[in-house]
Formats: C-alpha cells, structure tokens, sequence
C-alpha cells in the first residue's frame, strides 16, 4: 500500500483522482491540499464522497507531502514546478496533472503559459505519461507530465500511422476538429461557465490559438520522430454541452503507400495488447457516453476515399484523459498491475 | 412612440427585455446602462441581438434617463430605490423587475434583502405589478414593482380560489413545491452556477428560507383581504437542469364548500378574459416548454379527493416571471393594447 | 461465484444489472436473454461493455436459467410470473425487477397493471425486497418483489417516523412530489420520450394516477403496521430533463409527539448502520448527481415549523431505485457481504 | 393576404412553420393535414400554440389544397411529388421542406432516397430555394425544393469563394465537420432518439454516407458553374446534446490568388446587404443559441496560415435550415417584405 497525496484537491481533475483512488487496492491518499479550503472535509464539498472518506484539505505542507511515496498535482500550471525539485529530493514521485512537465520547449511554455519555467532541469529529465507510448520510461520516472485531454485523443489516434514503418500519411495535413464537454474548463466561477450560457448551445473557442496544439505538436514530433513536419496541423477545439466526454475528429492525407495497407488491421494489431484502448469494428461511431467514467478510449477508422482517412477518437476528458491515465503511469511507477483502480465500467445511459 | 430606458442590461432579465422592447411597436429603448460595460455595444455582448441594434451601455446617467418616458431596473435589489424619487420627479415611470418595490412591510425587506428601505415614501405609492389581478391600479401608477417569478406563479396560481366569495381553501394548508430552470438564478460568475455542477442534476435550495416566501405571503394576505392567514405556508423551490422555465406545484386542503364546486370551471371563468394565462382542460400538465419564450402561463387542476386540490402552474420565469410581465404593465401604463410586443409563440420544440 | 441469469437484458436496469454483476466478486453472469435480440453480442448493443464481457443474448431457455443460481428479470410486468414457479421449483432464486411481486393486493395489481395475477400462491410467499426494512426475510427468500422507485424513496424517507413507538405523523397528510430523471420511464421508442421532447423542459405526469401509487400505500401500511391509513396519500411525480436521479420531497404533518423529538437524530439514530443510507447534517440538500452510478440514497430533513416536516430524499433511480438494490438483496440471499458490487462511489461532476 | 396549406403538420418543420406562419402580417393558414391526426386540434398537440390558433389537422384532401396560393410539404421525402402536379395545374404554388426537389439528378435521388421520382418534369422546372443565391429564380418558381439544413451552412459558407472571380480554394480540399441539434432528426418515435441514448453525449454519425452530402455537392457545381470539381469533399455530421442549432466547421485549402486577398472584407462584402446572414468580426465565434429561433445564418472566417481558410457557419437548422428559409421563400414568390414574419430576434439565454 503506498501513500498519495493530491494537492489542489478542489477541481474536477481532484475529484475524480479521489474517486478512483478511494477504490484502489494498492495506494491510500493520505494528504489532500488546498489553498482556500484548509481544513474542510472533502466530503463536505464533493457529497459523492460521503462514507466513502473522512479526509480533510489541509494547507500545503511540503514536510507532509515528503511522507507520500506520490505526489499528483492537480492544479494550475506553475505550481507542480515550484516543489518538484523538493520532492524527487525525498525520493517522492510526482504526476503533475497541469502543464509544467508536458512541454520541453521552454519557449513554447513561456508563450503558451505566460511565465518561465522554474526548473528546466527536472523537466529535462521528466516523463511524458501518455502511458501506451511511453511504458518503458513512465515505469522508472521521478517526474510525470500527465498529458492533456485533447492531445491524449490526438496521439493515441494517430500513433499507429506515424509508428508504422512506412511513410503512410502527410503530416502537414492534418486536421483536427475537436470537441469536448464542459468539464474540461475546470471548476471555477467564470461567466463564460455558467449552466446557462452553455446548455442548449455549440461553439468553437479558441480557434485562434489553444494550449494544447504545441503539446500536440511535439508529441507527434516525439513519435514520429520527425521534427519541423506538422507546424502546419490545424486543431479547432469546440464546446459540447455535456459534462464529461471528448470527441476528436481527425481529418489526414494517406501516401500511396498507406492506399495499399488495411489500416483497420494496421490499428487492431498496434493496440492489441493494450486494455485500455479499442480499436472499434469498421463502421462503427464511438460515443462519448461510452467511455462516461472509464479509463478508456475508442477509435473507429473511415476511408473515405483511397487518398483520405477520417478518425473518430472517443474518451471521457477527466479519465483517459486526465485523472485515469495518471493512475495508470503511477501503476507503472510503482509497478502495480496497469489497471488497479482503473477497472469501472462506463456508466450508460 | 415612447422612450425606454433600462439600468442594467447585462443580465438575463435585461437582454431579454430587449428581445421583446426591440419589437415593440410602440416603444424604443434609447437608453441602456451598465456599471461595467460602459461603451460596449450590447449585441457585441449578446450576439443575438446583432442585427437587430446598435445601442451601446452607457455609465448610469440620470439626465439621460430623465429623458425616458419609463425606465426599466434589471438590476440587483437596491438600485431602483436610489434613483426612483428623482426619476418620478421628472414624471418618469419607473418599473423595478428586482425586489426594491414588492414588499410594503419594511421590517421584511430589511430582513430579506439586508438593508434598510431608501425611500418608503415612494414604497408606499407603488404599485404590485401583478398585472391580472392588479391592472387598474397599474394603469395609475407611477411606479411598479413587478413581482418575483415564483410569486406570479403561485397568484395566479391561487387567486380564483382567494377572491371567490366563500372560503374555498385552508390557507395554512398551502404547500408550493416549485420548480425553476437555472436562468432564474441571473447571469453572474457563481461557483453553484457553472454548467458541470447544474447539469444532469436535481436539488432543493433555498429551503430553510427564500427571499420570495415573505412576497407570497403579503401578496396572498393582499389578494384574499385576510392577514395573518399565511403564516404556515411551505415553500420549497428546486433547480431544474433547464435554461428557461418555472413550474409551480401547489397543494391546498378545500373547505366544504369548495366540495360543492366546479373549481375547473371557476378557474375557466375566472380567467376567461385573460390573453396571457391559460386554465388547460381536466387532466392537463402544463409543460414549461409550451411557453418558452411567450409572456404565458398555463395552470391545470387535480382534485385527488373531494378536499384536496393540486395545481399545476408553469411560465417562463424570464418572460411572465420577469421582463414579459413588466412590459405588460408598461403597456397598460401608456395605454397601449396590453399585449403590444407580448405576441410571439412559444418555442417548441 | 454463484451463477446468474439475466432475463430482458435490453432494459436500462439490465444493463445497469450487467455493469454492476461483472464487477462483482462472487457473481458470474451465465445466460442473458431478450425476445428480440438474439445472438447479437451485448457489447455490441452497449458500447460501455466492449472489453468486459463477451455476453451473447440469448432466446429465453428455461433449461439454462434453471442452470443459474439466481434470475434477474429486467422485464416489463407480466414476465416473471409466468416462469417463477418453474424456476422455483428448481432451486433457482428469483429476482423480479418489475412490479410482479410488489403488490399482495390482487385486485390493486389487476387493476393497475390490467392483467391477473398468474402465479398468487408465488406471490405470497415472495418477499417485497427493499433491503434495509425487510433485510432478515430476503436472507431466506426464494423470490424478492424489488421494490419501484419512487417506493424506496418514499418508504426509506418515512421508515424512522412510523417504526417510531410513537405516532409521529398523521399518516392522512402524506404528500409526495416526486421528480425522476427520464431513464426511470425505460429504454423504449416512444414519441413522448424522444430528446427534443424532454430537453430544457419540465412537466408533472401520471397526476391522476400512477403504478407507484398502490405499492408505496401497501408498502406503508406494512411498515407501520396500520391498514387503511394511507388513503388520503397524495403522489405527484414529475419529469427532469436528467438522465439518471431522483428526488422525492415529502411533506407530512407532525403529531404534538413528534414536536418533542430531535428528528434529525431519530434519523440518524435509525439509519446509523446502514451503508447505503446516509442521513445529511441539518440543512443540506441531497443533490441526485451525489449518488450517481451510486448504490446510495440520501435523506435531508426541514422541520419549517413545530408541526411540518419536509424530507428530501435522493437516489439513482437504476441503482438503489433498481438495479443496485436487486444485488444488495441477492447478495443477502446468498450470504455474501452485503456491499459486494456495490461500492462504487458516484461519478460527479 | 394568402391562403397557405401546411401537408404534414406534425414533425418539428410542421410546427415551425405554424409558429412562423401564424404571425405572418400576410399569410394565412387555412390547411393543416396529417394522415394519422385528422380531427385533432393542433394546439392540442403542440401545446405552445394554445390561444393562437384553433387550426385543426384535416385527411390530406386535394381540393382543399388546391384553394390555397401555397402548400407547403412538411413530410418525408416522396410525398410532395405526388402532389406537386396538380397543384402547380391549380396554380398553386409549392415549397417542398424535404428532399423531392433538391436534387436534379434523378440517379443519386434514387441512390440515397431509395425510390423513384415520380415527376421529373416538374423537377426540371423546379427552383432551389436556396434564397440568397437564387433570389431572383425563386420570385418566378411554382416549385421550390428547400434546402436540407447542413447544405444551406455549407453553400452560404462557401458562395462568397465560389463565386469570385478568380479560382480562390481548391474545390477537391473541403472538409465539412458539421454538428447538429437532435431535432434535425425530426419528431419521431425511434429508440436511438430518446433522451437517455442523446443526452449527455457527442458522436459522428452517417460517416458512410449521408443524403445531404449528393446535395451539398450538386449545389456546389451549381454556384462554382463547374461540374466534378467536388468529388473528394468531405463531409461528417455529428450529433451534439441540445433541441436546436447546427455549426459547420469547414476547411478549404486556399489558392494562391486568395492569399493576396482581404477574405474577411470579401465575405463582408458578398453579404452586405443581406439581412438574415451575419458576417462575423474577426476572431469571432458564432454560437448556436445566437440563432436560436431566428433566421439568421452566421458566418466567421480564421485564416490559421496563409494557404488555409477555417469557416464556422451557425444556424437553427428548423428556422434557417427550414422553416424560415421557406417563408423566406414564400415571401419572395408573393412579393412580400422577405422579411415577412422572420424578423423575430433569437432567444438567449
């Protein structure tokens, strides 16, 4: 049994780290903080969770946090760099659930993020946890950069094509159309929030210009290996009015080589082993609700023509793409079957 | 063609009084302010007005306002208050949609709303903007206080049986369990607000008091003449994952003579005249939905037994509970057809 | 690991059952049947079950179900009652989802459910299964009536007040208003259950007369021991634009007995060891996306004055409402820990 | 004033077009038939139009129709074709709101509509009534074919481009992810349409193939005046949880040409005077609810590279993408204000 400790435990990434941790058979969260709810039982805010714990957010106190085999940082981005370095020191590991170990062009970070990144050499040296690309070094990693929501879908999309041997799509195609509920926004007081001006309503944001399509871009970079080809990737994310769920919708140009493989085949085999992501029957359209609270995600593949395929990526935002998949790289870390804590079925309807 | 102004456009009840003024043949709104949004277009603010205005937020100008021949409050309680003297010395009508001028009983107000009465003088003069059951008063009237959602519902909801000559219902009996979409709380950055803690989701607030419980009360001691009669009347207001929409669910003991009466038919006579408030056949329910958008409201009756009777009463609590019914007054208080610019149907699906 | 039929498994609550059952750590689903359906895999019909099960539904086959240690039926009325006594007599244990073996008044059942009883010797001796008021009769019995919805909340709401020694309430005050999620009205094409039906509004149905309404009178008259005092009972359920959850607020008059109890501290007294049963501090507010998924129902209390009380109570209407309380009552029945399946903690946001 | 007959009166274009119709200065409703709902009061069904009308459904009689100046079709496909004939011999005029006369190609109708058609000739002599591009043949038809909704965000997107002078996209390039709401799927009793299977939920659906992809690209040949050029365009819809509103996101590779071009001030200009499209401010997103019930259409461009144009085209796919559009029509065949009845401002929140 190893201990966990969450600080910022007040978001929805919080929230549902604690439901699953709560059920997991190998780690016990002993350490919950918050900036403005010290001393407040846990259950008091999320009333899913009463009789299922009596923890309380304390401050942040880094002497308690040294005493936790984990660390997940559920907060903004910026905070999880400012203790990292203190931690790894006590042989704690961290999983940042934020930005702060996601991107190492600092540049990039400094652009996208608005401040400089405090510890460039624990980034230098941290793990990008998107757990079925990266299992060998998730498994020995001090440092996690839980990856985000959007990239998630994007990579685990188009890993099997930019994987293969062969040159099989043209990466200055891509197109991504994305869509998300509005969990992901986090949980914060902001107009733009606000049950009623989201119900019954769709949108685009942040079309010209979102935090994720760098992450997005060096993450393709890194798996392909080719550095300089996707700066011409297009990514419109847009609003659903639903809680939970993601949809990416990912539009490429194949090669003439790709015209004369089964791709369908090519994605069953790369991710016949992995239990956590489904390579769906031809034909098929990947609901949302599906996946509502499992750590899964679910690809269907269209061709439409010989030259163009069309991708349907399908996960709940707060789970494979977010809290689940930093509880399956802290099964690696650990070395805990992948899945502990991660076996819920999704809840549907 | 008269002049309009409105303090306070920024939320739900003041684009919504757009919605309806900006098509009003007989009115034009030429003033529009706002604390915060001074020299913002209001369409800029709801794009669904883009098109349809160019009127901009101004800084609350009281010059400017004494040129309007009525002003709209779409403010938080305690702003009309601060203005109506001076805005009636210039002869302007003032109609108040917030709290300001509903309640007569001053100790009350201070209680509810937690700040002294500004001007009881004017108070005292005002008029209850309940316009069915008030109109001729209304046609006078300098200035009105146009009732809470909830009170328009459960009034019209009960007035047949309070005005009937006999004593129809124990009034002490009165249970209002009472429904409201989420546009009834206004649109401000509020944690409770946000669409991920709204949505798929029901609950009771307010129960332990709610501001519009002392509003019932006086307003039924007003309409059935007896005081002290409502002092044991429940009042729990839910929140319906909806946008628009309130509907009231009201029980009530009858008395013996009541049991000797066609309530359907009264209610039928009651409001035969009425082109806002419509009594449905026996064994309707009244969906929030028939009068989405409409200045309607829709009451059904039940009697389970011969001395127990269930009234069903739904509006929108944005038109009839709020910006539709302060035009109604306004139309009746420059002596226009009292369904100028109220006409539209509602919007189903 | 007992084996385990499912009969109907097309259903909301079969599907429920299925999440919950191939979770469980003693129970093994064998044999999933539906009239329509056969031979297509369940996971193709539920995309939440790709990766749990390789389930195939099956044609109803009495010889296999008698192969089962216990049978769900998710089935409309009518169903069970036609196989009970078969599978009784073969030692399998029955568990009837639907109202066959709710009501012991067979002229009620007649008349509600239009149809005769076909199995009355079955029926008495069938035990009505809301787990924590008849625990100790479920343990020995072949087959359980699981309870409705609305029932379980209205019964585990009044349960401490009639099992009092004293009278507490008068029983003729009862009014309950109750609101459901539209999953409660099942998975079936119907014109009225359609989304762009549903959405953004709300409704009351069923006022003059709904199924429930005869099984929470018996169900209250066996609780407190009184026939014929539940007559005057007064049942409204109401629709919510949600998929999952239900909220009952029951309002009762108070005996002068009651008015020197500390009621919040009979409920919690009552409810003290139950897991599924949580009494809320004063003034809390059950929200029904607190148990969602959750095999939980919550319970808040208002006393609005020395003679009122109005109870909040919040399930899932598939979990405790349904699917959740079947297992709790199988696990009674075959000895496990009562819990089993059942720990999940409710996904919120 | 005309006489109008609506065929088919209960679907959700059905109840638009009444909603619209019947505050329309110049027309008049004096036919409303339905096959299943003879004898029924439409206001009995739809309960928002209770107090506007006492319209009652009729069998479809012909010679009814045929005293009217305009019948509508608000059916299925292959209904209006078997009537067209001899209305237009009556000199009626006829806008169908399904798919009979949208498509001029007599193989691809029957390839995705499953059935011949049954009047080609007067198909030939048909108009599109795709108002802002083919104003001028619309005011002089006797036949018009509506245009399905995702093809009228698709050709109003694209005409600005189509119709320049110069070659400004790479026909063979556009992408269309497009999102509706579910009442595009219309008022029927199907199991995939009810609440519990849509809410909470996103997914792409038709991937395969839908019928509004032939007639996107046959209109599109239309407006370019070039043939075969559309061949590889893409087109996905998806489902979003919400009654109304519809988004196309579209992507075009831009030609040389247009990247010495200012396309904002272009479209600004295309649409200059028309008063129910809306092009948008620079980095502008429109919303779904900004159209809510109102026949607007609007339009913002992002230019993410020089060689790439990103459209989101927003409308209420039963105003503009139906209903409305054939008032719209209407309005123009009889010489009316063509705004006439549409000016209506959208609802929000």
């Amino acid at each position: 049994m190893i201990s966990v400790g969450i600080v910022g435990g007040t978001g929805y990434t919080g929230v549902e780290l604690l439901r699953l941790l709560l059920r997991h058979p190998q780690a016990q969260v002993r350490v919950l903080t918050s900036r403005t709810e010290a001393g407040k039982r846990v259950a008091d805010m999320f009333p899913s969770l009463r009789g299922h714990t009596d923890l309380e957010f304390s401050d942040l106190d880094l002497d308690a946090l040294k005493q936790c085999d984990v660390v997940f940082f559920a907060t903004p981005h910026g905070v999880a760099m400012q203790h990292a370095e203190e931690l790894i020191a006590s042989d704690v590991k961290v999983i940042d659930l934020a930005a702060d170990f996601r991107l190492q062009n600092l540049s990039e970070f400094e652009k996208w993020y608005g401040m400089q990144h405090s510890c460039p050499d624990v980034l230098v040296d941290s793990v990008y946890g998107l757990t079925e690309l990266n299992r060998e070094k998730i498994r020995t990693a001090q440092v996690i950069g839980n990856p985000g929501c959007y990239p998630t879908t994007v990579q685990l999309g188009l890993a099997p094509l930019l994987k293969a041997s062969e040159k099989l799509i043209n990466p200055q195609s891509i197109i991504i159309d994305a869509k998300s509920g509005v969990s992901g926004a986090g949980r914060k007081a902001s107009l733009g929030m606000i049950y009623s001006e989201n119900a019954d309503n769709f949108k685009a944001y942040g079309v010209a210009g979102h935090r994720h399509h760098p992450e997005i871009v060096e993450a393709l970079e890194n798996i392909s290996g080719e550095k300089g080809q996707f700066n011409h990737l297009i990514f419109v994310p847009h609003l659903v009015p639903m809680i939970r769920g993601m949809l990416s919708t990912i539009y490429v140009d194949l090669t003439e080589q790709a015209q004369n493989i089964d791709l369908q085949a090519l994605y069953e085999r790369f991710y016949e082993n992995e239990r956590f992501v489904d390579v769906m029957p031809a034909n098929s359209s990947p609901e949302t609700r599906s996946v509502r609270g499992a750590n899964e995600l679910r690809i269907a593949l269209y061709q439409p023509q010989p030259n163009k395929l069309i991708l349907l990526v399908a996960q709940d935002n707060l789970v494979k793409g977010a809290a689940g998949q930093a509880i399956q790289n802290m099964n690696l870390m650990f070395n805990f079957d992948e899945a502990a804590g991660l076996e819920g079925i999704g809840l549907l309807p």
